[in-house]
């Protein structure tokens, strides 16, 4: 090898997902990286993102973001520290959010590349409560359901990256606040630690629909779903008079064609409680991030705001951990801890 | 029978209603009617609305209208003429809009009933375009739709009474209509007669949801959707960005149990698309409705407006006429002549 040449391991689709992933998808490999040109970087990962809408990108089919191709590296944001700059936007040592996936270092555009100011929280959780996840709770929350006081609202997925944050984030609305997550353990932790109102455990419920009912006995005014499918389907009817359901996605979606799907039955109730369904893309609200990052900063300060992290170490774990997040494996925001900054140099 | 003693015919629930409507699930009764009290009128049925939105309330389960008994009469809206008042505000000889259903004549409360202001269209219009279809379609485009000119706004069961007014309004606005409806005689009569700019005959479409990509290349910013069912799942595919789905009917629910629905299973592009489905309830537009029959009665005379009606002659024609709605074997509002001003008396 000669003097200079930087190698990286990266992970790559190793054939066209149908269905749910299993880690025969994905492929470890090893590649030389370029010198970084003009305008470029040279970047080492911290932490990459394991999230499920990743896996409709993953079955060759075109999707909202364009399909990934076989061998490609798995996408994903990233945050990691410049190591070489060509780009005065940008110094050595400076930690950045990018796209560039799983991969250990790359060499990637500065355009594109947002800046972490530095904080009390973790670099990790720029991934997290401040990334993606956390920005669609809070305009999912506040722009599109936009609770008032003492109004019901309901969270799917309530101890993912995305419900918890919502819930909390309608908790400082002053709704009342339920959420639906799987097993005990993170039910627990929904009411004991974030303070939600109650939480329901779907594992335990044989019937999903009498149980939302059941907590909700004066209907949910705010319905944040990530779920979709029987989840969605099982909340319609208990929505009171006005309810705005708020689609932020539908990870029962994921993997599964149309026609195996459970679908949304309860239209019928749509007419008669004058009920609003709307789904988003948290990017049509990119002007407002610097904003909303702030807000949640503030809330975490005051110790209003709680999240909760599941890290796996190294590239190598990205595989089996993204096909978990498919059983409800994770709990909290699922990433891959990808060179601890403590033991590896560039 | 004592002098002054009025009987009516009226049809009466014979069972509860299991799925679809038969014929055998009415029967048709013969009843002493009582004189009018104080505030009271006695009216005569010229036509009643034969309606699929009844069925709801025909199984013995509540809906967001109360269930009828077995027993009970058949509900609807009817337009009648007074015989007898007890009331200062009608006079016999005028004409009303009331919900006494399916009786030849009926003793009913004066409050609660609209007095017909004439015009030039025939009364009948009073239970269509200007009843709760035509309003229906009215606020459903004007009020939630909100069509751009050179939008296209899609529409189902398009020949029926809230669809072919909603297309109309919709060509108004300057939108590009597609209508979707059952059979070549229905879908001639929309392109040819009405104007919309493409009719889609889902009885000649095997993958509905292809035909309306093909006939909707730049995509459907507004789905005024009476059916539910596989024809909205079909339409969610095709919605473009920040696409506008309003629901005013699901007559593909009525009488199936939730189980046997097929659903909508596409709610990923709500996602992707930024879409919005709404449901909607035309009595919440009651302050306006004086304006809207106003904008509607305008249209007819200036010729941008065109209604049909499909009549069935007398009361035991009903339970048929009803059943056949499922079908689709209506060409226009369905209604039933009950009692022709020009040959009976009161």
């Amino acid at each position: 090898m000669p003097e200079g040449t930087v190698t990286s391991r990266q992970v790559v689709l190793a054939r066209y997902i149908q269905g749910l992933p299993t880690p025969e998808d994905f492929r470890l490999e090893t590649v030389e990286l370029p010198l970084p040109g003009a305008g470029e970087l040279r970047v080492r990962t911290l932490y990459a993102t394991v999230d499920p809408g990743t896996l409709t990108r993953l079955g060759g089919r075109a999707s909202y973001a364009p399909p990934l191709a076989v061998g490609d590296v798995i996408a994903g944001a990233v945050v990691g520290e410049v190591v070489d700059s060509r780009s005065e936007r940008f110094a050595p040592g400076e930690r950045v959010v990018g796209s560039w996936g799983w991969r250990e270092a790359a060499v990637v555009e500065a355009r594109g590349l947002r800046k972490v100011v530095a904080g009390p929280e973790p670099v990790s959780a720029e991934l997290g409560v401040f990334g993606i996840p956390g920005l669609t709770a809070y305009f999912g929350i506040l722009e599109l359901g936009r609770p008032r006081a003492g109004e019901t609202v309901l969270v799917s997925s309530a101890a993912g990256a995305v419900g918890s944050v919502a819930g909390q984030v309608a908790l400082q609305q002053g709704a009342r606040v339920v959420g639906i997550a799987g097993g005990p353990a993170k039910c627990r932790w929904l009411v004991e630690e974030l303070g939600f109102d109650v939480a329901l455990d779907h594992r335990a419920e044989s019937d999903l629909a009498a149980a939302i009912r059941r907590v909700c006995p004066e209907g949910v005014g705010v319905f944040l779903d990530n779920v979709g499918g029987a989840v969605l389907d099982a909340a319609i009817p208990s929505m009171a008079l006005r309810g705005r359901v708020v689609l932020s996605g539908v990870v029962s979606e994921y993997g599964v064609p149309p026609e195996q799907r459970s679908g949304l039955k309860n239209t019928g109730h749509f007419i008669t409680h004058r009920l609003r369904m709307e789904g988003f893309v948290v990017f049509d609200y990119a002007e407002r991030f610097t904003e909303a990052r702030a807000a949640l900063g503030r809330w975490i300060q005051e110790g209003k705001l709680r999240y909760r992290e599941h890290v796996v170490e190294g590239l190598e774990a990205a595989p089996a951990a993204f096909a978990g997040l498919f059983r409800g494996e994770n709990f909290g925001r699922m990433l891959v801890r990808v060179s601890p900054p403590e033991t590896r140099g560039a």
